[in-house]
């Protein structure tokens, strides 16, 4: 399996629309630096899957028959955006799966073109997607959201935003698996009290030191966690995701 | 006055997302006859408003203080899509005035950020944006709409889009001003039934007939119009507006 990061950045992306601080000013000075809408790729047993619809150039990303489906984790507009365009496609339908959310965003899943909602996800009941197990982890945030677990011969990649802590069952089923890699919300620097619906860097901490994946890494990064990374070291098997990098998990 | 057309496409733009029609190809070849979502600059007494937020780079087309006025025609997604990422400047704000619709888009007037939303405009009732006179004019759409007239120093300009046909007491007041330069949806071509919510060229014609303006410029174009633009001509004095072009009224 392969998960390529499209997107890392928080609701706000990194630049900040006119920020001047010293994460902002690199990212406009370097693209390589900038974070899109949180969002990914990836590839399992031959499926191309997408993981969230921020990004809004989808339709110059991935020609018609590129993806096999779409997970959503929620339906706040940075996770979703770009797919008021996509669907008004004239392609053959793209199946997308997420939860169970009826408002969704604006008039998406009243008009949906040429996505095929499948209906809502039941949490912790694995569904298969090519050859890859998928399996939905409730998260805590402010709309119902899913994290979502995959697993292909033994080894597993699991993408949590976004979240604020990780409800108590949804970290039981995590904890101690073998081969995991982990994706997670991490918005904020360490902070005394974590920000509302999204993680700080401690409790992303508190988290890996409880499930013990193989690498935990960060992503939905904040302009201010990416000031804190200018003056600090993460911990080992902690790694901090960019806007094109990809992981394997093979 | 000088107006600016940032995006002349309606909703599903051209290229259509998976597309092969002629005007599609030709689009994906040659970047200047894309047409994205339908938007514009208004350059009139020093102020720079822009109309509509549904292009998704506007923090890399304004600088902060760039824009002195948002003015909203209605809150369908591709004209506000934009918004979303704009709204978590860490500028001054930016005024935004629009039709009552207390929906709005997803959360846009919830979280508005940045985004000064005024008290909503009051139909056929002028103010002042610097030294132009706005006069917001109903339009007949799925969601309420507004069209502005600007006028200064004897120079006028309409921009009239989402719509199908005009309402009533909105022809009457545009009907037989001098010095009009006037800017209509025509989201398709000639039908024997003008598409729901949008205007067709019959309907166009028809108002471009009996409001007489100097010019009428058509915007909000889909793929099909495209394509029958290559091979039809206009009438005199109808201009079909591109991404990029500009009209003056001066
Ligand atoms: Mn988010
Ligand atoms: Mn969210
Ligand atoms: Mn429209
Ligand atoms: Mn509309
Ligand atoms: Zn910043
Ligand atoms: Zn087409």
């Amino acid at each position: 399996m392969q998960l390529t990061f499209l997107g890392t950045g928080d609701v706000r992306q990194v630049p900040v629309y006119g920020c001047h601080c010293r994460a902002c000013t690199a990212a406009r000075d370097d693209a390589r630096l900038r974070r899109r809408p949180c969002s990914a790729l990836l590839e399992a047993g031959g499926q191309r899957i997408l993981l969230d619809g921020g990004l809004t150039d989808l339709a110059e990303r991935f020609a018609p028959g590129d993806l096999n489906a779409i997970l959503l984790t929620h339906y706040h507009i940075d996770h979703v955006q770009g797919l008021f365009h996509l669907r008004w496609g004239v392609n053959d339908a793209i199946p997308v799966y997420g939860p169970d959310d009826r408002d969704g965003c604006a008039d998406l899943l009243k008009h949906p073109g040429i996505l095929d909602f499948r209906p809502p996800l039941e949490p912790f009941e694995p569904f298969m997607l090519g050859e890859a197990q998928v399996t939905p982890l409730p998260l805590q945030h402010s709309k119902p959201t899913f994290g979502y677990l995959f697993e292909q011969d033994g080894k597993r990649i699991a993408y949590l935003t976004d979240t604020v802590g990780l409800p108590e069952n949804t970290a039981r089923l995590l904890e101690g698996l073998d081969e995991l890699e982990m994706v997670i919300d991490c918005s904020q620097p360490p902070r005394p009290e974590p920000p509302r619906n999204h993680n700080d860097l401690n409790l992303v901490l508190a988290i890996h030191q409880r499930l013990q994946p193989k690498t935990t890494w960060l992503t939905h990064i904040g302009h201010e966690m990416d000031q804190w990374l200018q003056d600090h070291e993460l911990p080992d098997a902690v790694l901090i995701a960019r806007d094109g990098q990809w992981l394997r998990s093979e």
